[in-house]
């Protein structure tokens, strides 16, 4: 396969998950430039480091020129005070998208969260035209996101896919997991297929590995061709040893969000 | 792995399917313990005996002490004579799910039935949120128990799954089995499901194998994770032998109760 | 208009609903058979009392002979202790139905409540279709003989109309009838357009005023051609003046069942 | 009727709408707390002035105290570009439900708009469930305002009902306002149902007059009690006189959001 | 108000609705061309008569030439022969629709009939995204000519209306028509509405007067702008008298489509 | 197996599609009838030809007779002028219908297209129930027969199975293929399962392998049991290569009939 793309600008390449694209994305694109705060060292052939802040509008506007599709998965990984979301992942979003807009950049996959949706039921089993329900002011950021998606898809043809990622770790850490985690070949694999399905508008899909249990449907995201191939069978004894089995009333078991419903608001954590 | 529940009692212990789980369950807890109306002999290290009625109550509750989950697959098994599909369906499990509120089981698994919903057509591909159409009086205390297993999780927080078996026989039978077959190991498979998942609240589940035609759709229940693996192909041969091709405009062919929606009233059978 | 019945059987006669019926559904048949456990004294020209309980069936068959239609509004009309539900609404309503059945009358308008889905939140705005979620006995027991008419119907080609009564009072108690209230007039039109619409087969309806506050979609039942006149507005300074505004997340504000979501189980309070 | 509420903050309260809210809410207060950013001058006795800018958070946090309910009118009002945006809607929003959060203020009403969802087509009928479809940056800022309404009730349970406000003026201006205008009486009515309502939890409601054409389904708002009394049919043969029938297939007649979708991106229009 | 248009075409005018439109939209045009097949000899200052056969496309091109819409009544009115439902309705329609696009004719309203969905039950309330269930062959060219107008819309940028008329006659003249009466007036403000709305794509709308009973849900066509005032109240009592209940399971009464799903196949009536 | 049917006729026997036929359906009946317009030379043993035109009724009408099953996909494969499509696709295929219901002849599989439904779009992932939206003269006769097919079924008792084919073709030939290939041993799959699936009222099923993208949702035609065994992988690279990546806001990328939906109208074309 000769690669789809001739430069794909990463964010959060550093990250836990950016981390992983690197190896991930590798044969879409004949350059991978990889943006992150403090510079990345170890780069590939194949690779180029930029370093700035996603606060930095004209920095955004610099980092992405030449590039033919951007994979965005910087700014702040987990709830966090206001500021830091506003700047981060607000402001840097829209950075992104203006950049885009800019240069002519046809395509934005984009690391959505299940926080863009925790306050859902695992029982409703929503599908992903279902309401949003921010679980924090991270997922509120999430929801921000996907609708400067849809925007810039429906005004200005800039095609997005929307990943609402689960619990992408190396490996499952607690019960919830056995049903959210998305292994991080999975996460490739939807990366890969959020990239190259030929026609995409702008989507949102789940991002979860093919669990024994399934709690939401992922049917209109169909026509990204995504088949997950890990699942967490293989951790199930160990994960269910570590902890007792849960109130089934309890929030953080019956909401998708898990224990970020349960979470008060960071900027009272953070004044402590 | 380890047993999940320490003792789960099991109803209609004795018959078709109760045999069969006494094997698929053991893997589950620690102790089965086995419910019949006249006792059972043939007991495994892991296995005690109870011999009540489901009429009785007090028996069911004594019965019930110290179990932590039940799997409820006792009472008439077919069409019957009102009298007695109040007693042992109506009235019997209205006491096993007292005996689960006084003595804090958290979870019950329920052998609901197709019959609960027979006259729903089989092309209306119906999910399981579809309203309940009972095909008799065996249908319509499933029903009942079903709704009960729903009053009992919303008010007092007991989890069911409730199993809407469609056929399960050792082998298919007829054409109609065809689709509508689980096989006892899947049948086991399912109900471990029901027991294992994480959260269950109130879920409804159709019991089928992996037939190749699909008359109903099980997506809302995908947070169990049931996977069946068997099917009927290789029956298939052998069951279109053995009938003419039917009527396609017969009830017993439209609806998915099958022969059920064609029975007279069981009290006017009893009278003759 | 000539009256549309020869003869029509109401139970409860003597209740809160029944005795506004004798007013409300009088021009609709020749004569109104009133049923009671006590007798009704002072009959009207067009009225004949009967006397029995329902949970005697011979009694029940005796009384329906001779009627064309069934009022069904008899029983325990509030959470008691099982017993008296499974005589009185159970066992009562099949021997309603297998009379219906035995004399070959067409048609049964039941009093169904809004407490065979008190347990769906008031923003979900459900409509007839959603799936029951009783909140207590009496409303388990308001589910199974929905099931029971949607049988008889299926099979045996009995016509019922299910009103699902909110809350019939002389006048709004309480900030929650400012939209649940039905008046005694309303009723009555609900009541009379089930009898009279001319087809229904099974039909399920809400039965609420036309309340400024609507919680539900009654769309469904639009067949069956009925136009509340009545709403709260004239109780609504003195009913909001009564008690404060409530907390918007008490389960009694948040469900449809209001305080019966909120009740204990009436074993337990019957055997204080 | 008694005021139901003690002092009403409403922003935005020398805008068009809030200057026909200071009438309208009038008898729901003891008192009308005005906010804006130059200060209101010709203060009734139930009134009383404040003056801050929205991205002030401090400001915004004084204002509030005391306060039971927000009438949140403020912020841009109209497509502008980014940084005013991002100032006045996104900040200035989030400092608002910071501080109904800190001061316990349980109800906030909320002018959102159909730019929320002016991507969606006027034959669709959306109701209020559908997918956010912003036109424009302006419909952003609004779509992240209703997540940020629903986190606040689903984490922290502060109740809003966000009004998508079609077309309000004094009068139709256009063709399309035919359908989409909003009287300010209506306007009124609606905020003060909103206000009044007895439970609204995170609640969204179209915003129109009873026009004749009814281009969405408010159905899922019921339980808001809306009723509107005006409609168009006045200015009818005005506005179809004043411009000739439009093309069918023309983006700004297609979509609910009408020329809003035809705009360029407000940054360019700024640098022009 | 002036006409908004110059000249519509109206087939069918000589027929039992057409007659009656020519009064009902004269307000609308300056000028209605009246197309029968034996042309019309009463023609007011604002008619001018047209006279061709449907299956003529030469005709029907010259017919259309000048006109800015079509009101399309023509064709058989009932159940025929398949040679005739070919010629008037397939081909003829088939004709109109050619001469609205040669002619740059932007908005066809068309009589479609319940007969193109009068297989589907009452009790379903259907929408008009429901699929075609034609009832005969009448029905079928019904549906088939919806499809060419969705055609002309999608491709073409041609407007429809397509009027799912129900029962439209001088009276009400059975039980059905109770639920089922269009009268004439009403007929004439669904086909004025059609023709004003401001904009229609391609859209269904039923054809029923405001009667009690409902038996669909016209939700999806309400951008028309359809306000019936009559209703069959009136005739009630006379048409209940008139023939005895029928039977609730008979197809007649089942199916929207009235004894049309119950007649044979008109090649054999005609055979006959 | 023995054989299901006796004798299965096959139009459009001499056709791409209709020359797979012959092997995939061997298996399933005793002799196949293999109609076209010239004749079949090649006949194995269990064939016979027969020769005549769709649009001679009689001469259907004969082929037809002792037949037990009819698989038509016979007529005009594309977009043609409209006395073909009319000649062929609709007169003929009523022939067709009729020749089932004079001879008695159960069961019609009929090649319908993605064509009926072209004016979709990919991202809506439409079911077997949404509306149908033709993108040309040649889709809207597909409508025609499925909705001939419909009514024969819910009128006359005869049973269809309507194949939504996408594009069959011996391999992909272009990047939309990706998504939209049927290759011809699914093809045969399909078609087959048509044909012995217990019961299929009237059924529409997609055509498609299991290709990675999946464009649609095919869950209502579960029952019938059809299990695609190829996909596109092998082709990817060769059909990424051969062309450039499509504006994903072109028509023919957007909507589900591809480049069809961009044709002009076949009449005009014919007429060059």
């Amino acid at each position: 396969m000769s690669p789809r793309y001739d430069t794909i600008l990463i964010t959060g390449a550093a990250g836990r998950l950016g981390t992983e694209l690197r190896r991930g994305l590798a044969p879409l694109a004949r350059k991978l430039r990889l943006a992150s705060r403090n510079g990345i060292k170890d780069l590939a052939a194949n690779e180029e480091s930029v370093t700035f802040d996603l606060a930095d509008a004209d920095a955004v506007m610099a980092a992405a020129e030449g590039c033919d599709a951007i994979v965005h998965f910087g700014g702040a990984p987990m709830e966090r005070p206001w500021q830091e979301i506003l700047d981060s992942n607000i402001r840097g979003s829209y950075h992104i998208y203006e950049a885009a807009r800019k240069h002519g950049i046809r395509r934005v996959v984009y690391a959505s969260s299940v926080h863009a949706i925790g306050f859902h039921r695992l029982e409703d089993h929503i599908d992903t035209n279902a309401p949003h329900r921010p679980d924090g002011l991270y997922g509120l950021s999430k929801c921000f996101v996907e609708d400067l998606g849809r925007l810039y898809w429906d005004k200005f043809g800039i095609e997005t896919v929307s990943l609402r990622i689960f619990s992408s770790f190396p490996e499952p850490a607690d019960r919830r997991h056995l049903w959210s985690w998305l292994s991080f070949e999975d996460c490739n694999r939807l990366t890969a297929a959020a990239l190259t399905a030929p026609r995409v508008g702008f989507t949102v899909s789940f991002g979860i590995s093919d669990n024994k249990e399934k709690p939401v449907d992922n049917r209109l995201a169909g026509h990204l061709g995504y088949n997950p191939q890990d699942n967490t069978e293989a951790y199930r004894d160990a994960m269910e040893a570590k902890t007792p089995v849960p109130d089934p009333k309890a929030p953080a078991v019956q909401f998708l969000g898990g224990f970020f419903v349960e979470m008060g608001h960071p900027d009272d954590e953070a004044a402590k």
